[in-house]
């Protein structure tokens, strides 16, 4: 199934992604260790940010990565290549199409996924049967609804409501950060257990001011700036007022918080 | 400084208060110990709800609890009564005015003070020199503007938005928490450290549903519902929508997320 990727492919976007992945990495993945020898099928890989981490993370498993986009698989291998993985099998397929036979893995990855698809629960849905008895799904999404900041700023706010607007055109939802439990419960997984991982940002924490205030949320905003203003969503001169209004969180009066949910639970 | 308490005295608020402190004790004060001999004090105690955690997890501690308000210390120590608490004495006090001489103190802790002052900067520098060089100074508030949920709900949302309007008007300001930060290092305060507390409940978690989600949250919003009517905020429909979608997300699908900061910080 093609779909609209809100955030496009240009090589900025690409480098955003590499950014957060770096600032994110300890957040997210430090619980995330698969065993020895145990079969991991990465749903969603993208251009392999998340790919790079979970093979240094679990060096002994043996990662399957997907993705739809031929594009992004490339970059994925060449990135896999550069950092001289050893353990990932990258392949092309669709997640509502799976090219695998049942009980194929023993654990499931499914990071940054879910938000861009129509149909998540379905989605999991046909991810259940491939695993093994037992096995475990483990989820990441983040939510952009979990944003706030000081000081308040009504137009940066707004921009961030255009970022989940454009999301939803485009089949996507990201506010399914939230929508974890009851999804990933309601696909049919049991011991399903949530936990939140706020990112909190203020003059104390440089490297998150810049990597994830500027770089990654920031940067995410103003990617859709182009769309915002064909369609008219906002102002020129509103939308201007919220990205600097984003901007002033990064001062050393400023705070920033956002927050990305894990799920993990068992076939 | 006498000032009008938004949430009001009365028996159901007490009864909620005490909910609140038992479902939040661990995720708020499990990092809060003092040394045996060290002298504490607790700025706001107000009917005492901290006040026997705080005693309780540092046993061997001499704490001084100060409140403004001469009902809720008689509260407050029938509380420490019947608690058997045998480490804090109670005294009646202006944050403002504060009746002690300077570096009578080695910690610090106010927990949900701030929130409710025209003032905050201002009462932690008054704070401050009661510190003994080196003394440290620990602050606890909530930020409603940091409640989100699922299924979302917009006449929730302006429910809680009533209750941060209401506490504005009341020369508060219920989105405190985020702003610790700024305010403490504002004050004069060094080596700040601020960490997020996220109350996250899903149906997986049937003590925080009740505890948290209806028996403090809800409990609170609803508090306000005389003064929402009567000065008009929403109508009485939507309001009863609001507080019934409140109540929604207390159902199997349902998620509440609300995120409460702790600050410590060094003289």
């Amino acid at each position: 199934m093609a779909h609209k990727y809100v955030h496009g492919y240009s090589a900025r976007e690409s480098e955003r992604l590499a950014d957060q992945a770096q600032t994110l990495t300890d957040l997210l993945h430090h619980d995330t260790h698969y065993p020895a020898g145990s079969r991991v099928l990465e749903a969603g890989c993208g251009i392999g940010a998340q790919t790079v981490i979970l093979a240094k993370n679990s060096p002994e498993a043996q990662i399957t990565s997907l993705d739809i986009s031929e594009d992004s698989l490339a970059r994925a291998e060449q990135m896999a290549l550069k950092e001289g993985l050893t353990n990932v099998t990258f392949r092309q397929g669709d997640i509502f199409h799976l090219p695998f036979e049942p009980a194929s893995f023993d654990h499931i990855f499914v990071c940054f996924v879910l938000e861009h698809l129509i149909e998540p629960r379905r989605a999991l849905e046909q991810l259940r049967p491939l695993l093994k008895e037992g096995g475990t799904l483990t989820v990441i999404e983040g939510d952009h609804g979990s944003t706030f900041f000081h000081p308040e700023n009504p137009d940066a706010s707004r921009a961030v409501d255009c970022l989940v607007q454009l999301q939803q055109q485009a089949g996507g939802n990201a506010l399914i950060g939230r929508q974890l439990y009851p999804l990933v419960a309601g696909a049919g997984f049991r011991d399903v257990s949530v936990s939140p991982r706020m990112v909190y940002v203020d003059a104390s924490r440089p490297g998150l001011v810049e990597g994830f205030t500027k770089l990654t949320f920031t940067a995410m905003v103003e990617g859709v700036t182009e769309e915002v203003h064909r369609q008219g969503l906002m102002s020129r001169d509103a939308w201007e007022r919220g990205i600097a209004g984003l901007c002033r969180t990064t001062e050393p009066d400023g705070v920033f918080c956002y927050t990305f949910f894990k799920a993990t639970a068992r076939k």
